[in-house]
């Protein structure tokens, strides 16, 4: 089940909608190329789940639909960015089943289409006219950069949870943390209410990411569209391996694999043990601790009467994050 | 004579240093990869001819020296940014005479430093509390990365002024605005004055670009760091190619060259016809004439009587760019 297919987001679709054309519009002015690079982007589509958050946090605090439409946005467009950057990284060539933009740009050209989606992005972020928010958007991207050198330099060789959580924290729920934390800033709610809303993005994040490492060893080619066990083949260690080695504390493969040089063979046996393995089953708890804190995090905002809908809603998203397959 | 060896900026080197510092202190919280990486760029050093025109224009104009300062380091940081991005899609391997990241680090790596300059830069800006000025970063960054696509595209092949002239004006004039309008913006001056000061930093980067374009013609390949003709030799027109197809109408060599798979003795042949013709003085006295016109904005700013070292450092300056032979 993806998100493609939850009806929980139904309600929100022509919000959405207006979130995907405040995208598109900001590409008026300069080049035909960007122009390009913007709408061609935007068409590969995408869940967005990040503006679904926006929509709805703000929804149910009472925030601006005009406000939060552009606050989502900057978000999506700020997370675009740094999608055809790592798509360029990785050498992906495809991403969501089409084509990423580097498969048929030069290195180049992707670099700057990526620096001209941040540039589009903080645009829209300045005509929030809320300077606390510019302030966590520079610093939501400078985490998002930290995680993603630190997982570059591979410097995480062995089975660390500690590390692995920073890593992610940084990687991925800086986002959610920034949608969540930021559609409050907007809804004139107090600092307590901001923090509960803040939580609710770090601990949902932290599960989606748990999940799609749990997906990267469970899930099938087709459906993620990269080979199984591709972060461990990258030397990236999640947490279904740091789970296997708390499982197996004698089994010395990570260390191995770790140490490089070791035949493809020895590779595919680490991640056919993990897989076989109770690891996928723990990792999955963990993501699923964290998707309740996230709705104990959620329980503790207003918004049950009048805007029940969207609260309800968030709650459907925290267990989807944690259920789902794809 | 380079920038590092003129006296009229000497007054304001205590303060240039302050900038450098602000600049280094954006690294703290984040990994130690990005921090080294700062440090790496920082140390490499630069001409900060764009914070010296921040300090200049906003000391003239009384702005609170350290909101200009941290404005510098804002820009400057941009400015840093854009060129390690640069620096990659160029493959340069030597900037300044220092090797640039990218010869160190995997290009990867070279992305993700650049994105994070952009953020400490974002979050610079975002200490000056000034909303206007936010939109104005973003606004510049896009223009500037227009100008690099526009340039890498390749789409302009004719020898057409106004083309050239909307491609410096995005690449290079934008940001030299940027540091003459945003330092007016946090001087509470009026309307007008932002105006002329955004005059005077257009003009004067239209000079400058303009100038580094001559001497890719008839610098020293050891001074300058590239190849002689190196533009032409990657497909970019520049103003001496123009005017020297002004001066010789019926020769046809730049179309020629322009339709690619030439010799490489046909670009030498080329190269070598533009350096002997007059069309680099023709481009110089373009150069001048929009050093003139910064002068010109310049004396219609206030300024005159107590803080007349800085107008007179400004006057200086855009004499230097036209004059310089680095």
């Amino acid at each position: 089940m993806s998100l493609r297919d939850v009806t929980f987001l139904d309600f929100i679709q022509d919000r959405i909608q207006q979130v995907e054309e405040r995208m598109r519009f900001q590409s008026d002015g300069y080049s035909p190329e960007l122009k390009f690079a913007l709408e061609y982007i935007l068409s590969a589509g995408g869940k967005r789940i990040r503006p679904a958050i926006v929509l709805l946090v703000g929804g149910m605090l009472g925030g601006k639909p005009d406000t939060l439409i552009t606050l989502g946005a900057s978000l999506e467009l700020l997370h675009t960015a740094t999608l055809v950057h790592d798509d360029l990284i990785d050498g992906s060539l495809l991403r969501r089943g089409n084509f990423t933009l580097n498969a048929n740009w030069s290195p180049a050209a992707t670099v700057l289409a990526g620096d001209y989606l941040f540039s589009r992005s903080a645009s829209l972020g300045a005509d929030l006219d809320n300077l606390a928010i510019s302030r966590l958007f520079a610093d939501t991207l400078a985490a998002i950069v930290s995680g993603e050198i630190t997982q570059l330099f591979g410097r995480q060789r062995t089975a660390d949870r500690e590390a692995y959580y920073q890593r992610i924290c940084e990687k991925t729920a800086s986002l959610f943390v920034f949608a969540a934390k930021a559609a409050a800033m907007v809804s004139n709610v107090d600092e307590e209410a901001i923090e509960y809303a803040s939580s609710y993005g770090h601990e949902l994040g932290m599960a989606f990411q748990i999940v799609d490492d749990i997906l990267d060893f469970t899930g099938e080619q087709a459906t993620v569209g990269k080979p199984v066990g591709s972060d461990l083949r990258q030397g990236i260690i999640t947490l279904p391996a740091i789970c296997y080695q708390e499982l197996h504390p004698s089994d010395d493969s990570i260390a191995v694999v770790f140490k490089g040089d070791v035949e493809k063979a020895q590779i595919e046996r680490l991640i056919a043990s993990i897989q076989a393995s109770e690891a996928i089953e723990h990792a999955h708890q963990e993501a699923e601790q964290f998707a309740k804190r996230a709705i104990a995090a959620l329980e503790k905002l207003p918004g049950e009467q009048a805007r029940g809908k969207e609260k309800q809603a968030l709650r459907e998203l925290a267990e989807f994050v944690v259920s789902r397959r794809v």
